[in-house]
């Protein structure tokens, strides 16, 4: 891969940038060859059917370096009047990604609804991942799975249904509309739908009604259903498979 | 305390809501009486001079069900028209504030930079939290927080200097002024600097004169500092450390 370099922010006139910024062109999106946190940009980039292209680290030791925060994803823009932008961390990333594509709603108040959705259903995936996925000590790994299951996945189902009845269980989070939040919501289930410990995971989810009629409508959505049956995606979903099965042996970083 | 009951989010009309978020009259935080994660939004309200009240739950396990996702921080807000409305997720809610009080910069591009930062900074505290902190088994203690040490702080130390640098190392993160990243920032080495592991974080943090600049010019900041010293603040210090000393003696949850 020809990766940009993105070891700074551009700092020149930040207003142009500002114009730059909300007039892309097209974007390059790099995380890992699977699905996991790179999803939601993914499918957000194919709901607005952004011309984009999907990059993965090839040598990461030397590549990170070329990175903000030596981490990804990294979403390097391209703007119609030519300039190259580059964003980091996945909630901004997301919610760029959504403002532009109108994905946040119609006004400022649903901003702030369906930014604490997607923030509160990223914290789930994220809490899994570090306590269970990443956490190389088998008998804390297993005590960590147990409390996640028994209350911060029992927490977060509870209160997003209790939410999702709000909303009149119509498989949006707010309103009548698809949103970042529902967008969240749903690659966090398919993420752990696709996880070694999917099956205890899954018993848990499916008794809820209100979340698998958020799963179901956010892959019915046209564009999401037309990604999700290309290649591309089948190929990373096969490589969440095989990554999650043994994380450990393919990243070459402590077994923290 | 009396809690505002905000189990639901406010649904009638968005629109008006809309309105009312970006006119609020008041604010009441309701977060533990300790600085961790309360401490942004706190320093933000000190910042913009607001009215504002700080709450601590009482009895939590009654509390928490009148909450949107039984998390904390919770920020309650009252418009000028009378209307309550609530937010929650503490990055919802920091970004919600800087955004009112002025904190994010001066156009959309430095707005998405000054997230980022935020959001690294968030990320460095909460991984500690989570891998540390709340990590009851010692072996795994021991084994996240030389990681801790070793990887995930070098990293932010390193990335955090390149980006202090590039805006020539005046104590700020974007352009001239203080700025959401700034203060997410400082609150994390405070954070730090009132741990038991102290001693080994800051042995790693004063090493980066960019970081320690940020501390400094956020601390001088003329509305923080008087915040700071104030009764309020110094009783929410002690909180902190009486609290870290042995956080599961001040929580009944399990100790994952």
């Amino acid at each position: 891969m020809i990766q940009p370099d993105a070891t700074h922010f551009s700092r020149e006139s930040t207003s142009e940038l500002s114009v730059a910024l909300n007039k892309p062109e097209s974007f390059k999106l790099m995380y890992w060859p699977i699905n996991a946190v790179g999803a939601i940009s993914r499918e957000i980039l194919a709901y607005g059917q952004a011309k984009w292209e999907n990059l993965a680290p090839g040598n990461w030791q030397e590549e990170k370096l070329k990175t903000p925060f030596q981490v990804v994803p990294i979403l390097y823009i391209k703007s119609q009047n030519g300039q190259d932008l580059v964003l980091s961390e996945s909630s901004v990333i997301e919610q760029y990604l959504a403002k532009t594509f109108g994905l946040l709603g119609d006004n400022d108040y649903e901003e702030y609804l369906i930014k604490a959705f997607h923030s509160s259903s990223a914290a789930i995936q994220s809490h899994f991942a570090q306590g269970v996925t990443w956490e190389g000590i088998e008998v804390a790994k297993a005590k960590h799975f147990e409390f996640f299951k028994s209350h911060t996945l029992k927490i977060w189902v509870e209160t997003h249904e209790k939410h999702l009845s709000d909303n009149g269980n119509n498989g949006h989070y707010v309103g009548n509309k698809l949103s970042l939040a529902d967008i969240r919501t749903a690659c966090a289930i398919e993420h752990f739908a696709l996880l070694p410990e999917a099956p205890e995971l899954m018993e848990i989810i499916n008794k809820s009604e209100a979340l698998l009629k958020v799963r179901e409508t956010v892959a019915k959505d046209p564009k999401i259903a037309a990604w999700r049956d290309s290649e591309l995606y089948k190929k990373l979903s096969h490589g969440s498979v095989a990554f999650f099965a043994n994380p450990f042996a393919f990243i070459k970083a402590p077994s923290n």
